[in-house]
């Protein structure tokens, strides 16, 4: 029953990071540069944005914000990614999602060059991944990699049961935990909305990844004792007691399991911090793969 | 206890775009033509190429047959791609593998339009079938899709136990099997050689994909009653008994788990004739989707 601390291991790799670009400096080398792109004015693209631009300015990293207004035609869009990929000084490119209705995600996201793309959305990075080969993970389910990484947990021959098979996280995640690397070698099981006997196969899990979206959706009961427990859930749900109205919620029923668990992550400040450190860490590849 | 008959059912196929690629002629659309390259003298490669020419012409397609001498050059190679990628009249392209050893296999599938890529070995065709996007499935497990359709086999929520994560196979139907749509929307275990406990984990399958070249490695006591059992294997094993002096194996003790399960792939037969079946089926989608 330890935390695995996003915010202190995300700080670690920002601290390692943050390094690793000084050497470059003193050695004449070129700074990792990401180009991030916001699209009108969401409030929680903002957010997310603002705070990548600011992990750049922690680890020594060069970036440019590019602002576009919520009208930009796709055209205009595809155009600027064109201008981005041509240009030799960007390292990591992102287009912070979602986008307006009129422009496809999947185009946009095929735009990026595969080289740049930081993110690890481009279907070219996804199956480079699949297949072994070198590539840039996608940000989230990298992040918890790196959060099992830094707490050393057993990954080799263990039974990883991951909850959900969205493309950003639940699939991705089942991919690389069962890949014959570390963190991975898991056998893992992907469960869905239709798994039947779901509590049976969590009791089987050394290993939960709860990435389905519904608060306080693992049990005690569905957790065996001394399981590692990943919980991918954010949600806002209802609170009068706040100010601001709203309590974030994981998937994970934290206070019930957290005492028959080895490890669990807490929400807020478990895989939240990871998925900024994680895109650090490809737009550092990024950069010393062109070295 | 019924069996998969992969010669039936890839006779099916066949006859299908068969009757479909008559309609295409009399509504005066485009033949299918796929492409084949060849290298070397290689026996096994000469027999399975000789396969898929003659699996063309059966089902009304044009073939193009390319064959390279064992010398020739990756940039030759690549340059004879890139030919193909041009010509509008080639539908799919396929070369045929192993590759020379001065040849590099990654190099030479990336260079297949992903949109000729009817063998599903290039990573954005990878991509874009584990992100849910129209893409060209690898041929074998494709197969292994078409093999569960034909026979109504029910898959929805349903636990899959896949052992072995090659590339080729493994991997690729283990996501293929929990993916949103039918054959899919399993629960699925992805086994490998660090799994703990591979028998009571193949003791939950209600499907079972053997694929991980090791003959009659799934013993009766692994299969559940009324299982359904797929066998990828496929095995030389000297045979003293054979003019030959071999026999094929599959991955399952054919003979002991026959009586438990209630369906099962004969080796050879089963999985094996619908990987030609599955690439026409690709080739036939590469034209269609240029109408």
């Amino acid at each position: 029953m330890k935390l695995l601390d996003g915010r202190v291991v995300s700080q670690a790799v920002k601290d390692r990071l943050k390094t690793q670009t000084e050497e470059r400096l003193i050695q004449g080398k070129k700074v990792p540069h990401l180009a991030a792109i916001l699209i009108g004015n969401n409030g929680a693209s903002e957010t997310y944005v603002a705070s990548k631009v600011k992990s750049c300015a922690e680890v020594g990293f060069k970036s440019t914000l590019i602002r576009l207004d919520g009208s930009v035609t796709e055209q205009d869009l595809l155009f600027k990614l064109g201008e981005l990929n041509e240009d030799f000084d960007i390292d990591g490119i992102l287009v912070q999602l979602p986008l307006p209705k009129h422009i496809s995600e999947e185009k946009v996201i095929e735009a990026i060059c595969a080289s740049k793309d930081v993110d690890g959305f481009h279907p070219e990075s996804v199956g480079r991944m699949v297949q072994g080969l070198p590539a840039f993970y996608p940000a989230t389910p990298y992040g918890i990699l790196l959060l099992l990484e830094h707490y050393g947990i057993e990954t080799k021959g263990k039974h990883a049961v991951v909850i959900g098979r969205s493309n950003i996280v639940g699939r991705p995640i089942s991919i690389m935990l069962s890949k014959n690397e570390y963190p991975g070698n898991c056998t893992v099981t992907v469960c869905h909305s239709h798994t039947t006997g779901l509590k049976e196969i969590c009791l089987q899990g050394d290993i939960i990844i709860a990435a389905l979206g519904r608060p306080e959706f693992l049990k005690a009961d569905m957790v065996k004792e001394g399981a590692v427990i990943v919980d991918v859930g954010i949600t806002r749900v209802p609170d009068a007691t706040k100010k601001s109205g709203f309590t974030i919620k994981g998937d994970v029923d934290f206070d019930a399991v957290f005492p028959k668990c080895s490890y669990i992550t807490p929400v807020p400040g478990g895989v939240g911090p990871m998925t900024i450190a994680a895109l650090m860490m490809n737009t550092f590849k990024a950069c010393k793969a062109k070295d």
